[in-house]
């Protein structure tokens, strides 16, 4: 559990100077593949204006970038926090090989973050989300997914 | 509903036209507020080779870029798709008032994107998930969240 341990710390490390600097809450990632950190972020929502800058989706778009592709392939994530919804989202994109983590849905929620709030959304029937979502139904739209599959140069993702 | 018409339809064409210059799958997100489009999007997976660059994720960032906030406070999100959970949880933090969207989640399932997967994946015990999540308990870790509470310029988001 050596390096598992110098790695967590490096993220916890990049939770606490992040929020010190005000860049956003105390989140903070480190990437690793074999033996190299290849990619560390912090939340950035607050500097950059972005809600979807929390420090799992910052190191996962510096890690691709590094690596130039979409794909996180044998790569760790060591996180100072359990990822929200999003976060988890993007991680499931990326599909690195293991989550290691510190903090928990629930001690983000003592910090006042809503990542246990948007667990529950999630799970709520479409009618009874805080945020509405409507469906609006438009005859052959799902062909989409139809030309998509058929599409000669088709690259999956 | 004529609105919401014109608005949907060009979150089509955006899916149908991404996909075809090989930015990414057919996804296709416009963001207006009050009556004016203030961003748009496509999936731009493949040709950013950043997995965070759905549609919805990046319609959000210029969004808020053109509105120097990190909230979308009234505004409102036409999206091509239903979101996934990466995408749905982007939402929730950026606080539309509403979002529209035409295909679900089972038609993505069909154009064999992970979108009800990955949401599969969200309810299952974390040691049931493909993707190992793997606790490191540190002592005193979450002081990290009442040092934000207590933080004397400290900003929500």
């Amino acid at each position: 559990m050596e390096n598992h341990h110098t790695y967590i710390k490096r993220a916890l490390e990049l939770a606490r100077s992040g929020m010190e600097s005000g860049d956003g809450g105390p989140f903070g990632v480190v990437i690793v593949k074999g033996d190299e950190v290849i990619a560390e972020g912090h939340n950035c929502v607050l500097s950059s204006n972005d809600p979807t800058a929390h420090a799992e989706v910052v190191a996962i778009r510096k890690a691709c970038d590094f690596l130039g592709t979409y794909q996180l392939d044998g790569c760790v994530i060591y996180s100072s926090c359990e990822p929200c919804p999003m976060c988890l989202g993007a991680i499931y994109w990326a599909r690195p090989k293991a989550v290691y983590y510190v903090c928990t849905r629930e001690d983000a929620a003592r910090g006042e973050f809503d990542d246990e709030f948007i667990y529950n959304e999630i799970n709520m029937s479409i009618e009874d989300r805080s945020i509405p979502f409507i469906h609006i139904s438009i005859e052959k739209a799902d062909e989409l997914f139809l030309r998509w599959l058929k599409k000669s140069d088709r690259k999956s993702y």
